[in-house]
């Protein structure tokens, strides 16, 4: 029976990105291979397949003739109305022994980290086998040559552009700072200083905003390869979100898991970002480290040792990387969340007064040190050359030439509600927890909510009179907005104000 | 309107163990938690709460009332009828940092291991979760101090036995090799000697009998504390299943996922082995160790580590544990699946010819070791001790006394259909891979249906002609038959025979 197959059933279940599928447990499949609850399945459909983690039915949830499938099992399948369901045992996953090779001591060569990244590609891996590889990876415990294996495995998982330039500039900040949205300023600058910067950008996963969802308020980011490289051609450079563009592709699964576990693993985060670098085309690399004790770079010996990495990786690999620590002590900007970041970064490619100054010092620095690494400005004239191109409006009109040639620039939205946290003491604004920050925007709802999020009044060092605006939290509904404020009166931590002693 | 509960909806999805809720994703309590697919929640119901792992709903599966919970999630909330479900976040676990620091190179110290046992017991853990922790123990990472404050803090888990005595014998068999069901003969031999052997086994996970699977089809296995402690003081000795007695409790949990994920971690198999023995009240345990190249302990260089680490930390927690190396290079007996090894057990307690030799060979030595062990035979005289308890009749009286006292001996079922194996040509049993002949006895569907297995004709070295019966199998329904001969028939290296070159 087996092999007239299944209907297929939409359960609408969204088990996020791992592809579960549903059998009767008294279905003849089920029996005639043996599949138990976690048993993993090979399911196949038209000439597609995919494998997933069974979960099995002991209800009439689903009729026997029908196969149940979660949301990711059924985007990657899309099974026409006509088509039906196949189960099989999927083959072993024979790279878990490379995992376990390494795990036991074996140095994870060249072919291990191929076989592993492929069969993590081909959705081989089960989530707890993804914790298995993550955690073996973990800390330090993969030397350079493990790194440029497995950056270089990453690389050929996925699609590789080529620009058929010899520079092409790129940037990457280790690890999110809040508000710290400089991509959007830099890129106009390099670009209008002739520079190549054809720039992908991610989506939030666990921060309140991404580059992407901050960009999406401005302009359309979903372009494809192709839609990217017109961008680029026209202008010399673009913003656009990287997952329509399939640069690194196992890159997110890994991360998932990795943030999934809070787990940091040193060699991952290189090869994580170098092999979306070269897959991007990409061969002259700022890496911008914001370190600081709430930050995800801690100290300065953990900023050395990546950094070191960082550049050793990106040799072996043909890309010349240069890093740039910065202070990463308190959030950067007013705006946290995409719109408020947005209108930041609008005031500070407009020359407006009330800029804020860090996000525009942090966005000149780096842009000065990407033209010097680009060859278009003489060492040490970076950072003059870049805030010229920012002063006389270049940067600005390259910004909004960029928005326009991907569809169209727009004004961020505005939330409709908002709540003004005031100081209750006099006193100097001491403290910024960057994760609590960060924590209270995305509970304000961005960036789902892409207006939602809150702007920071003060900065660390500002001295506060009694009733003096610390910070107003946006949100676009009600619920959201109390949430957010439920969380902050239990997390004082957020913004704290210390009294004067005088 | 989170306030109020939702209704609690058993949607009949097994998940095996990982406890699963749903929840609409538009429903105002994921919208108020920020709760996303894969969150980790915690269920409330009465006074009971469970944390589980969160899939999101899309479609009319629910109402907009109600909350979903797989089976697991069920059994450990128990809602009743009037109960309403609540939702809220889990505080963090916070032992996942003591996970951490032992991946990045801190030594697991006696209160990290408290912290991990005691999430993991309370069911904190997500399965990747318990994938890291899995992999951070695996191979050869921890040392004597590690592996004993990890099995005193798997025993404190969970409860206690106290037999009041000061010899309580117990035995133990790593990694199984099929058929080497040795506990229904040892016990009664050492038993009838006047030795207390209270003996919990397992059921099977991944292998086609368990020794309370096997013994579940001689009498009943299903006993709890008090009913243990009855049969006990009665006759010295009882063969039940460990899983209604919680000794050790988080040691299934962690066993589950080092098994999908095939990962050995030694320090972790010490710690499972005499956790459990400590808690089951025993103070001299014999250890069956086969060795060999399909079995778990591989090589001799492995057995005598595990041996040494075995003997040490029993030290630590004052228990004397003997280690017995024995051959595993082939299955043991006739018979593979419950019944089909129960009837060989029958075979060597009735002292009947066709009795299989090696089994009865390896209980009488292992018997034989507990009694000097135990007190009660000189050292080199327990063998011949345990051979004459057999051959006088006296374990058999005493084995029937122990079943009539577990509830009553009976009859092993037999299988309806059964298919015979013969040799193509001339030659000699020259291997047996004991791993695919478990899956073949799997496939015909033991343990669940405890006639189904097979019955092995020759033994390694042993000649054929062509036409001879190399083994046979059983199976209730012609599906699982001709499902174990699809297997057989792309996997030689079950049973293979060498031709003769001569």
């Amino acid at each position: 029976m087996a092999d007239d197959g299944l209907f297929p059933r939409r359960l609408g279940i969204d088990t996020y990105q791992e592809p579960v599928a549903y059998l009767r447990q008294d279905s003849p499949v089920c029996r005639a291979e043996g599949f138990n609850a976690q048993s993993r399945v090979r399911v196949s459909c038209g000439g597609r397949s995919v494998i997933a983690t069974l979960n099995t039915i002991r209800s009439d949830l689903l009729a026997p003739t029908e196969a149940g499938l979660s949301e990711a099992a059924w985007r990657l399948l899309r099974p026409a109305p006509d088509e039906r369901l196949c189960f099989s045992h999927p083959r072993p996953v024979e790279s878990m022994s490379d995992v376990r090779g390494k795990l036991y001591g074996r140095p994870l060569e060249e072919a291990a980290a191929r076989r592993i990244i492929r069969d993590i590609h081909e959705g081989r891996y089960a989530d707890i086998e993804l914790a298995a590889y993550v955690t073996a990876c973990a800390g330090s415990r993969l030397d350079l040559a493990e790194i440029t294996a497995l950056t270089r495995a990453m690389v050929d998982a996925g699609d590789r552009l080529d620009w058929g330039r010899p520079r092409v500039m790129d940037k990457h900040c280790v690890g999110g700072l809040p508000g710290n949205r400089t991509t959007p300023i830099v890129v106009p600058i390099v670009a209008s200083a002739g520079l190549l910067m054809p720039k992908t950008s991610s989506r939030a996963i666990t921060s309140p905003a991404g580059t992407a969802d901050t960009m999406a308020t401005l302009a359309p980011v979903d372009l494809d390869t192709r839609g990217m490289r017109r961008v680029v051609e026209q202008e010399g450079g673009c913003i656009v979100w990287g997952g329509s563009v399939s640069l690194s592709p196992v890159d997110d699964t890994i991360i998932r898991v990795e943030r999934a576990l809070d787990l940091d693993s040193e060699g991952q985060l290189v090869a994580s970002i170098l092999s979306k670098k070269v897959a991007a085309g990409s061969t002259h690399v700022l890496v911008d480290m914001p370190v600081g004790p709430t930050a995800k770079v801690r100290n300065p010996e953990m900023a050395q040792r990546l950094e070191h990495h960082l550049v050793a990786t990106g040799e072996a690999m043909g890309l010349a990387v240069r890093v740039h620590t910065s202070d990463g002590v308190q959030a950067v900007g007013r705006g946290i969340g995409p719109a408020l970041e947005a209108r930041d970064i609008l005031a500070v490619l407009q020359n407006r007064e009330d800029a804020p100054g860090d996000l525009r010092e942090r966005a000149l620095v780096l842009a000065g040190e990407i033209l010097e690494l680009g060859g278009v400005a003489a060492p040490g004239e970076g950072l003059a050359q870049a805030g010229e191109s920012l002063a006389s409006g270049r940067a600005w009109d390259k910004f909004r030439a960029i928005c326009e040639a991907q569809g169209g620039l727009r004004e961020p939205p505005v939330a409709r509600h908002r709540h003004t946290v005031v100081a209750m003491h006099h006193g100097t604004v001491a403290h910024m927890n960057t994760r609590s920050i960060a924590k209270l925007a995305k509970l304000a709802g961005a960036p789902a909510d892409p207006a939602a999020g809150l702007v920071l009044a003060v900065r660390l060092g500002d001295r506060v009179e009694p009733g003096a605006p610390l910070f107003t939290v946006h949100a676009e509904s009600r619920g959201s907005l109390e949430y957010a404020l439920d969380f902050l009166a239990n997390h004082p931590e957020c913004l704290s104000v210390e009294e004067d002693l005088i």
